[in-house]
């Protein structure tokens, strides 16, 4: 691995978001390395120098997805608001995430059994402390009376309804993400059936 | 295109289910037409007789599934049950659905992106037609006043709740498809939280 692998340039962000479209538009296999040095402008030992291997893209673009929201989601979680304000700033976040970054949701959902054993294992680590922030504040709700307990099918099937939302959300979209946001809350609130 | 291309031979059946196996652990482009015909144990020639190119396999596992989900389907959404009902069942259909065609349903939401342009929209009206079967059934529950009106966003979302289980369904898990279809049901009807 190159020793600039694991730090943060411009460059290396500049990569990674480049990468991301093109494995989100023409599918991570299907992504040739020339392609992806040709379209950042970088020869083929720049990118090695900068990242390391296309997989190590792959690896980078997931991992950086999921630890980003869930630097700005445990924070909420951990806070002392109301567990109800918890859900609603927990969902705001996601859907801004994945709004903002569509391109790198597509690749780690849908790549994501192209990451190398080690690699697929960190990011699921990530991802589990990304779904205990939910089930934290489930959790809490119930304790506290507000909601009702919630199964792991529950879990699963709330958080699928948001992470699902990469295959139709538009950043052009007409509703905010905010809107959205509440669209979608509002379903765990109160369901859609008196 | 083969003659027997567009038949329904037990022979095509079988390359289906294998095909979308191997699609569904090795990824579609990884998964070379040599591997394929040596895990069918059928010549290149045979598996061009039977279906045609790897495109085509593709389409047929995709479009075979929205179709079979569409024919279990429809007459649930025509019937003169109750839309409360009618919901339940539809869900019920789905995650049976899922479970039983697991693999399917994987290459389905995983590889959309390989599909050539015309065979995509043909599977896309069909899923087209599904979500319709939903949107009727809100429909019909919002004018009878015993559901909440259903935005696009909400419809996307509570689609998006059930199809997202493709990637934590197990057959072999603890809880019977319809269990789960009814803990999943449940949050439609009265959300989580009191």
């Amino acid at each position: 691995m190159a020793s600039e692998a694991t730090g943060k340039s411009p460059r290396r962000a500049e990569i990674l978001r480049v990468a991301a479209e093109l494995f989100a538009s023409h599918g991570y296999h299907a992504t040739g390395v020339k392609l992806l040095s040709d379209t950042v402008k970088i020869g083929r030992g720049g990118l090695y120098y900068h990242i390391g291997s296309k997989e190590r893209i792959l690896y980078e673009i997931s991992k950086s997805q999921v630890d980003a929201l869930l630097a700005v989601s445990a924070p909420i979680a951990a806070s002392g608001i109301d567990p109800l304000d918890k859900l609603k700033f927990l969902t705001q976040e996601l859907i801004q995430s994945i709004v903002a970054n569509r391109a790198e949701w597509v690749v780690f959902f849908r790549e994501f059994s192209a990451l190398g054993e080690e690699h697929r294992r960190d990011v699921l680590a990530s991802r589990d402390a990304y779904e205990a922030l939910w089930a934290s504040t489930f959790a809490e709700g119930y304790e506290r009376g507000q909601s009702r307990e919630v199964s792991v099918t529950m879990l699963k099937s709330i958080l699928g309804m948001f992470n699902y939302s990469y295959l139709w959300l538009r950043a052009d979209g007409s509703l905010s993400p905010r809107e959205i946001a509440d669209d979608m809350c509002s379903i765990i609130l109160k369901g859609v059936w008196r």
